[in-house]
């Protein structure tokens, strides 16, 4: 290669501004008996085709109602059914709903609607993102972890066997609609890890939703879920929930790395640096990842006590809420080792250093580098939390 | 399911701001030399493991000098071959791809760098936009299509068994290098298939790139690419069409459907409805991407006469000018019932009608709906281009 000629370099810049995007939630009981209306509403007539992504589960219960209402409403509707389970988000079955995609000749005047938990919205919405570099998106989830969780924030993905979540795109719906009717059907365990997101929320954003969170909780048994008036506060508490959330993730949509300030979108990682050790220590087998961040918020708030972040009665106040939401799984057999060596696992994958998202009291989380923590510190309060 | 209650819906509007994103494109002879300073200037130090991905006839010409600099500057370096040709840029090989990265624990500031053509920066590109929903891309593209084209709009992407990009992302690298020198090892076709596209974007810009062009095109011989005066010659054609590429995309970053004005992305297609037709009836074999597009300029051409838009005179001028650019695979035995069935399958992909890019002269393009193209107009230029 000759020297560089200084005369003949050419520099040009290039800007891409971007448009923000918007899009509504709707919340309410009963809202899938007007699905079709909904649609409409959101991507108007200009959507001809839409496919409907679901398991056999949530299918067999609410899909044929759905189907034939998006058909009065006048679209074409076809299905596209996954099998359940966290390891079906995998980039096989991406693939697998991408070929169907392209198969069938869906194009960016099409769209998808993803009728189902997580599993099933991750899902979607990551193939919505990137067939044809983007075509609309609606989310009907059906469980209360997406309700809350995934319903805002755009993140979408599926894991590799190396992972979860290590491959996906941030992409906005063009709206989700929220029934909370169909919680009545929601198995109880999935109810739990749901709640425990609830109760994560509410620590992190102050006295108010926390108390909403815990009041609701304390009336609350699997029985009593479908009755009118614990509906109508169901919706109040999502509500609530969701707009918690979109206002931290608007602040931060794409959960900046170089970000440890209150109000970055990292915060809502608070019980997850153990949850995810416990998930991951037992292969995935014993905790749904809302279960295991409940154990992850009291792990947490341990650890902030010991590094006198946090008072004794915070600490309860937040333990005790966190065992309203229902039984979690045991702890009992955990070895703490392996749990540290899941810490440093968590740490390589996701930056270079581990952050410890922990709280002064509720609703006034701190995220601290794993330098600044000793791992004195972090071994008392997992025997805090082991024994 | 209940009726709703009007009461307890609940309506959340969410907004996410996206901020700009802004990255240079360096081009010069010789550039290769000082690889590892332009990476730092465009990354900095905070990127300390790089992954280039490349193809083995690539990496064989500029791989170990590539790395070797990339390694005196500080990086950390893996690379990662994929096989050569447009069927390699598939479902299955970014799934490979995504695999390595996840396997080797890259992280968000982590890197990739896409060493080669078209192929390896659009699957580079599309695979640095999803892994961890997104980590850094840088581009150095070896081959003229690439500079002039895909270095700049962010379209990233890859096939499915059913068509050309139908998967992919719209994602912005962090820096492109364009070394012209590279050019001097690029195969006859490989150039001639370049000069195709610059040729069609001359003819979109107006008579200054076009003439521009044109001069460069009269001197031209695959023998003299590499002398110095040629090479700035080069430098100065790559910089004016790059800038012109940069000023359509930013009017229009995401290509929206709903534009049809001279100022939309789409014009970008001139050429290509003709041109895919071709790729297609020959199933991908004959043509390479770039000279499918040299036939297809003249085909729009010769219907923009017929249908009164282009004159006999400009005709003729992009007739000449295309013809300057090397010779094209013959059209002797192309069927134009299997042309016409063509346009059908473009037709159903993109969108419910057909759109086709003309001429009103040099640099005025013009949108027409498939409609008001009477399929009259469209067989006698097939006529013209087939006879």
């Amino acid at each position: 290669m000759r020297e560089t000629n200084a005369n003949s370099i050419r520099s040009i810049s290039i800007t891409t501004p971007r448009s923000s995007s918007a899009y509504g939630i709707r919340i309410g009981c009963g809202l899938l008996g007007d699905l079709g209306g909904w649609v409409e509403q959101t991507v108007g007539k200009d959507v001809k085709r839409l496919l409907v992504v679901s398991n056999p589960a949530i299918f067999d219960i609410y899909g044929e109602r759905a189907v034939s209402n998006l058909k009065r409403a006048g679209y074409q509707v076809s299905t596209w059914l996954m099998k359940d389970g966290e390891r079906h988000k995998s980039l096989r079955s991406l693939a697998s709903l991408l070929q169907f995609l392209s198969e069938n000749r869906f194009t960016r005047s099409d769209a998808l609607m993803a009728l189902g938990g997580g599993v099933v919205g991750d899902l979607t919405g990551f193939a919505a993102s990137v067939y044809l570099r983007g075509i609309p998106c609606l989310q009907v989830p059906t469980t209360l972890l997406s309700m809350i969780d995934s319903s805002v924030g755009g993140k979408t993905g599926v894991n590799t066997e190396f992972g979860k979540n290590l491959v996906g795109a941030f992409y906005q719906p063009k709206g989700v609609l929220i029934d909370v009717e169909t919680l009545g059907t929601l198995p109880t365990r999935e109810l739990t890890a749901g709640f425990c997101e609830a109760v994560k929320q509410g620590a992190l954003s102050g006295n108010k939703l926390f108390r909403q969170t815990a009041d609701f909780l304390r009336s609350h048994s699997p029985d009593n879920i479908t009755e009118p008036d614990r509906q109508i506060e169901l919706v109040n508490l999502i509500d609530s929930q969701v707009s918690f959330k979109a206002k931290i993730v608007k602040q931060d949509e794409r959960e900046s790395l170089d970000r440890d300030d209150a109000k970055s979108r990292k915060i809502l990682n608070f019980g997850h640096t153990f949850g995810h050790a416990l998930e991951k220590v037992t292969r995935y087998r014993r905790f749904k990842h809302g279960e295991a961040v409940g154990h992850g918020m009291i792990f947490a708030a341990h650890l902030s006590k010991i590094l006198e972040l946090l008072d004794q009665n915070e600490l309860e106040w937040l333990n005790g809420v966190v065992h309203q939401v229902g039984n979690l799984p045991t702890l009992k057999d955990i070895n703490p080792t392996n749990v540290l060596d899941a810490f440093q696992f968590d740490k390589k994958l996701v930056s270079e250093s581990l952050q410890w998202i922990l709280l002064k009291k509720i609703g006034q989380p701190v995220i601290l580098s794993g330098k600044d923590v000793p791992s004195s510190a972090v071994k008392q309060a997992l025997k805090k939390v082991l024994s």
